[in-house]
């Protein structure tokens, strides 16, 4: 079975945590509407008046099956492919530690929305700042201090032991995205991490993963997607 | 076996979905917080050092497993507990609406703490009412027009037919938290979604909601909570 990953063109956003997961356990899959000409197909489940159709991408088509959420759709695929262990209680705290990622995730694209996703950024710059000082002052050092004393403890390379899930190949997104949108800012944390900053180069270092980050399938950081670099928010 | 559900006293905030799935299985369990006095076990929980520690609560202890992130929770217990499907593609739907959920209650906080959830109501007043007011043009009726749209779909009462879910449970907690927060928007918007009301009176009705809604277990809404009503951001 070929899967089928739906999303926005032109972004990592919210598809790259699947992207990840797809690229690292070698599986089969189309990046359907990488081509704009393939949003229509995209919209036409979205906006489907029967069946399962999903919020927003991204969304997964697996044969019959359509799944929407990022969290959930790496639920699914993580035990299938080697990604997630396949016992209940493993399950469950891998998916809990995504959940908090995906909770962070909509904190960073707050730092340039606070006053929502439906107004553009230059309509909302000092917000945007205050929001964004806040956020490297309170909620950076909370997560990501979370996930350094779970890497200190947990008696592997990766974040839940000696084998990779789909949350070490997240927090490597995290911690790229993060240099991208607040360089300044990332530069001084990071003497503060030092498990993670370990842990980003060792998921960087998979060979699949090597392969993948200098195809051209990974799209770059832009100014559309969840990490965005305005200068002014990085002082 | 007997639960116990970790999260904060004195408000329902995220634990309501919880304690809602909880009430409406009549499964036994003790809501340990909900006195001061139990704080402090539950801060050792999330500030362990070893273990599966949960970044916030809430969190649900069943045996030995300790279970975060509310969604997650709600995973466990669905289908434990008659409140989602056994099968796989069943379960990952009622979940995949139920982050959808998730997804909203994050924007209902986002309404009065739109500069991060460390700052103080009042430090933000301006920044919450538009994003208060964009919260009730765009994000509500893309929100609520999404359920509404699966309640037509579903043929039966409930979200995903006509056995309820943890989802319907949510939904009514929905409907109720809007209500109290937003009561001139909400009363002009409910014409909109007729079938939210109806799922609303239906879950309500519901006997072990509806004795748990008249017992003292129930917190009342108020100002510290997810939805709070300050009269300025109902305009």
């Amino acid at each position: 079975m070929r899967y089928e990953l739906y999303y926005w063109p032109g972004i990592q956003g919210r598809g790259e945590y699947v992207r990840l997961a797809l690229e690292d356990s070698s599986v089969d899959y189309a990046d359907v509407a990488r081509g704009a000409r393939d949003m229509a197909a995209m919209m036409k489940i979205v906006e489907a008046r029967s069946g399962t159709p999903p919020f927003a991408p991204p969304f997964l088509k697996a044969g019959k099956l359509v799944i929407g959420q990022t969290a959930n759709i790496l639920l699914y695929l993580g035990s299938r492919h080697g990604l997630a262990p396949k016992a209940e209680a493993g399950r469950l705290w891998v998916h809990q530690l995504q959940l908090t990622i995906a909770d962070l995730v909509l904190e960073i694209h707050d730092t340039h929305h606070p006053l929502g996703p439906s107004l553009y950024y230059e309509e909302q710059r000092a917000p945007a700042k205050k929001r964004s000082d806040e956020f490297w002052k309170e909620r950076v050092p909370k997560y990501l201090g979370y996930f350094e004393r779970l890497l200190e403890g947990s008696g592997g390379a990766y974040v839940t032991g000696r084998k990779a899930t789909y949350v070490d190949l997240s927090l490597f997104q995290i911690v790229d995205g993060l240099r991208y949108a607040f360089p300044r800012h990332m530069k001084a944390f990071e003497r503060e991490i030092p498990g993670l900053v370990d842990l980003h180069n060792r998921v960087a270092a998979r060979p699949n993963i090597k392969t993948y980050l200098s195809s051209d399938r990974r799209i770059a950081f832009n100014e559309d997607g969840i990490f965005r670099h305005y200068k002014e928010l990085d002082r």
